[in-house]
């Protein structure tokens, strides 16, 4: 007696209804307390849910449809809101069920620091480990303004938990001078300004190696997501981004989960940040799920 | 596994989860191809659902809760876009179903048609049916443009269905010269401008007879529900509308069914509308479900 | 095999085609740039124009419709960007043409400057001019950061042109002390927070008087009119100002010409001011020529 | 006695005031009832005449004038809301009477689904005649929901008119697995994610061919054109589509009717995609119209 | 050589040069991670100062200029993202500091929340305080969601503190059912729905006793202050929350301290929140500093 | 006693405190009275000020950061509404000044003819200056509606002042064909559509001349900044502006001024092109203040 959920913006487009028979999961993350700019995250994976209606099921790009692959919709996590401590304990204490449950985890943000507990989840079922991240920004704060737990500084986190040399930034245009110093002599990797070139060098250096993706939305330029907390101009074309899916998706590399945040609805005065979200969710889920 | 639903904007909060159990069934109807002027009314339903989680379950004008009565959301009924016709008689059946499940409905447009295959579904039920109708325009038109069937026509079919006498419009403040006359004619009640005053002198004569409300948000002032397709100044404040919808709780009527209709989110800069509507709808919940 | 111009927003709904045959003339003043906070009045009648198709043309407040009176909408003066002695100037020598074809002026703004030329104007016809103001703002600056030619002025220019004993202000809420002090010691009545009760004692003192009307929108509060340049919270409602309205069509006051300024569409998020505006200025049609 | 109606915003730049005289005829067809996701681009003809006013006469890119052609704003045709098939009726009849007056119809929507009955009108005239497409979305359907008369149906219609193979769209990103196929097993040309390179390898097989094009705003990236109802991701630049236009002004191809349609101004917070209409349909003008 | 500070929207008009000379401190807490629903605050008083430039320096309710006051505009303080409690005692630190050098404090939020720290630096000072609150919500929460440091908590906190007996809320339409009755059964006056007329009742009885004023902006009905986080219909218009200052103003309380908070600058399609908001400000400075 | 000026948005990220200590001077000039088509951008400066607080101090680009440049950030020059002439009077008095005490000056607009003045003063001090214009539109107008003083003519202005082969145009999309003539027959520079690689042909020329840089930001794509008086399809990304600067910067070039104009923030609904020209503003510094 209930009418479809997709249809009413419900659940993401295409979800199956029971957890236990998906491969995937799709989550939301609802945090937003910790950014230093524009607030606003904490309702993306809401707004990317409900516009994802208006796509079609099928990629023209990778000739799949979503109909052959199982994800379930678990909602949003109900994060304490201003507590950053115990939502970063939620998400991990979630994750690892999924993980132990055999899903792939597909999480939506929420601010960039939501990642961090997702990649030590992660890292604690997959010791070797490797961290792909699109991004304007280096996150490779250790603190901001005093505080250890802040938007800025999840790949640092996940840089010391993994070993720098693990971890590979692409389309970084925005960081301090220390940040850009620290990667440089742990032997992190950062891509500047561009992501799709340089993605083709590395993925083969990264050959069935588990690999975890996480795609901060600023990564693209205000252009193409002005509806995020913080713009940088400079920034790739979402044609771009889809490009560098896609060749994610046909490397070598066995992408074992991902995430896209810091879509901010409220900065998006056309629906088209979220728009394309919900698009590149579904290129993530064709392409990355085998 | 699956996070609480109201908390992801999924149902309207506090909904329980089965159909079966509920009293009330609140469903929406995203229906807006025969306004004249501005579309997006089918964006209401979802967008008052998603605000929801915003209100509070209790309500201090009614002193109840939320939890004391059992109502299902059973999300929106997937019209065909562009075809009045046959939207209207899915919803029609829809409103037979849940008449013949002994539930109350409680509609959430989409454009004002919507209301005519609810009231002939409800008026199929109950042959002594009194409509009292909130609006700032008669929507007493036979057709618009040579079009029997659009939004400015509802009232007129009802009348004509159940008989003018028994339609009770207040808050009108728009319509044709043509309009008023029919209703002066055919001894319709029309409340010009005004709605809680000439409201508590209409209800007692209601006394005991079963009552469908419809509400369009238009018959609140711009200045209190700007997100609709036809705004026009000059309207009441939702403190008064508010005042209303107690008014009618606190007398002797017998509500068998609702509906609040016209929530356009395009034009809702601010959410304010959509909250509002929210809001509106719990008051109607816990004032009009005994 | 042109299409109908009011369904195009080409003219004011209900607009006769020909100047000749016509009582009133409707024109815009697409000024805005002496004001010293938000510009973008100038796209004000414009977007009147355009909304003005979601209009009844009956008026359920005054039982009158549109068809009965001669008006033609003229479209907007040509002004010289920038140049406000060149723009006033045009402004003039416009209204004196359309009073020496016996027309009835009624202008939308643009600034509330463009209302100075038009009063200088119509007081060269009629000597014994009397103008009833409705505004947030005194108006009665004799210059702005050095510039006599501003939107703070023109209340002031006209009450030392035809004696600040015949300007009538209402609503107003906002100026300088000194701007109160002078019309309190030169005998200009100012009526402060409110219109339609002062209006009421009156009227009945400019009986038989030839009056111009000007209509700042602000008068009204910021919730019935966020579409101006300058808001000012403690504002009459449009219920109000609609009654204030009908009081003057409903006295024994001769207007000879009126006007309603300062529509700002780019900060009219939900386009509910200039809604309100066109329906305002079908009843100034309605309710002032006889 | 009335000012010029450009300066208004009532007509297109540059247009002539008599149709006797015209060349070509630029006409609005304001319909949006069938759209599956979001309405509003009935406005979308109004916005584009109403900021042409933005536009300077002449291009730089083809170094010609807007008054080197004579082209009649007719305004936009009154369709009945809600009525799909009586809508189309009317566009298909007005297009007949231009092209028997010897017009070049320039159209601008409304949803896509106007251009069906322009095509059939102008098959009539033209039995050879070939469609250049260019769109994000295939519009390959046969219904939609059950309703043939669809916007995501016009070019199917159109190919089983005229042929498959008469075809040709470019920049397709978007559709159902099943239309994709359809039009490979039917020899139907279609371009994915590309317009420009393509265009230029299939104009020389266009030489001397009556073509019609149609261009849906969709076509451009939501970057380029946030203002329309289905945004999708990794689309051209306005560049390119600029480029395109005037790849095909330089080509022997006979260009003998064109439209650009779904510009929804209500999702256009900046106005940029009417601005961008504007000087395309300029473009258009100055290089299709020899 | 610097350019006056108002005129460019750094300082709150009219605000002095020097912390020394003051006798008023204007300062924003740019917070707001605990709220539940929308975020945002945090661009508050920037914004309020920002829009101060369009005001008017004299009140015509009070008949006072801002130059009769010597206040000085601190900016904000720089509190760290995402930590409440950190955030808090620097808050505390600085009124403290204030209240020791003789200032009278007049806080911007920023969240609710944020006017705890400030009310028990206050009560330090003032044993026999009373505090009067107007808002829409009771606030008076003791957790939300597991937190104690909540957007919904900081009333039941100087409710403890201070005595229930000595809190005075005024306005509240939301709240839970439990918070009602702990007012209820502890002797705290709340006043449902209005705010003018009760503070008429309850200001003699707080004669001479030094009060804290605590404004949350959405004691406002949405109509007024859509510009919030919680917006919530059915409040009271800003003419009645202007004529609440003024009644505070006229009475003998003895105003020692107050706020302004929850203005969210990204939900304020218009400015007129903001616009509003800075004239609050300034009548609280002229109403309140003797 | 004061909080950070930048963090409260009301001076620019870093600049240091003193006039005197500064090499470089930040000032707005907030005029937008001469504007033909959208105005607003008198609040670009305040606006690029505030949203300056999202930036980092360093340049990946340059590896510099704010902190090796001392800024004096001088705030509006307090321009009379309405009135041109006295505007680009004080512009002009105060550029005068700055370059007096040695100053390299960094304005912001504000409308195009603001430049005019600067480049004027400018030219006082370096007979032998060169301008490189960017921009979307010519501003080759001797007039404008017969104004002289208009935003469509600075560069002809300078051109007639230091010789039009001294001017070099970029990144032109729009103009009169009789503007792209004057050019051409008087020996100026013009790039149509392009930036970078032309100026990358044009920079050898200028070695070690003194160069004054005007940009308009109309010269990006709308996509890119959208928040402007007069957006024109078909421009350069913000990745191409940005190397253009820095092109520029590593030139042999000596940079003795510039400016960036027209940011129109009503128009910028994400604050996307505030945040984009408060990064230009950076590069500006870093890359042209050796």
């Amino acid at each position: 007696m209930r009418f479809d959920e997709a249809y009413s913006g419900k659940v993401f487009i295409g979800s199956c209804p029971n957890y236990g028979e998906s491969e995937v999961v799709l989550y939301g993350m609802p945090m937003d307390w910790t950014v230093s700019y524009r607030p606003g995250s904490r309702f993306g994976p809401g707004r990317i849910r409900e516009v994802s209606i208006g796509l079609e099921e099928y990629s023209p790009y990778l000739d799949r449809e979503l109909k052959e692959i199982k994800y379930f919709d678990a909602g949003d996590i109900p994060l304490p809101f201003g507590n950053a401590q115990r939502s970063l304990d939620m998400i991990e204490a979630f994750v690892d069920k999924l993980l132990n449950d055999g899903k792939f985890p597909l999480g939506m943000g929420g601010e960039h620091l939501v990642s961090w507990p997702v990649m030590k989840s992660v890292y604690k079922k997959y010791p070797d480990l490797a961290v792909i991240h699109m991004d304007a920004h280096t996150d490779l704060r250790t603190e901001y303004e005093g505080e250890p737990l802040s938007h800025s500084t999840p790949i640092r986190k996940v840089a010391e938990l993994i070993g720098p040399e693990n971890v590979y930034s692409f389309g970084i245009r925005s960081g301090m001078k220390e940040e850009f110093q620290w990667a440089k002599e742990n032997g992190m990797h950062i891509s500047k300004f561009e992501v799709l070139e340089p993605l083709k060098e590395i993925l083969p250096k990264l050959m069935n190696r588990p690999v975890y993706v996480t795609i901060d939305i600023d990564v693209l330029d205000p252009a193409h997501a002005p509806g995020t907390g913080t713009v940088d101009a400079g920034g790739i074309t979402s044609k771009e981004l889809l490009a560098s899916i896609h060749e994610i998706a046909r490397s070598e590399v066995q992408v074992i989960g991902a995430d896209l945040v810091e879509v901010a609805p409220v900065y998006d005065a056309s629906e088209q940040t979220a728009n394309t979200a919900s698009k590149l969710i579904r290129e993530m889920l064709l392409g990355w799920v085998k």
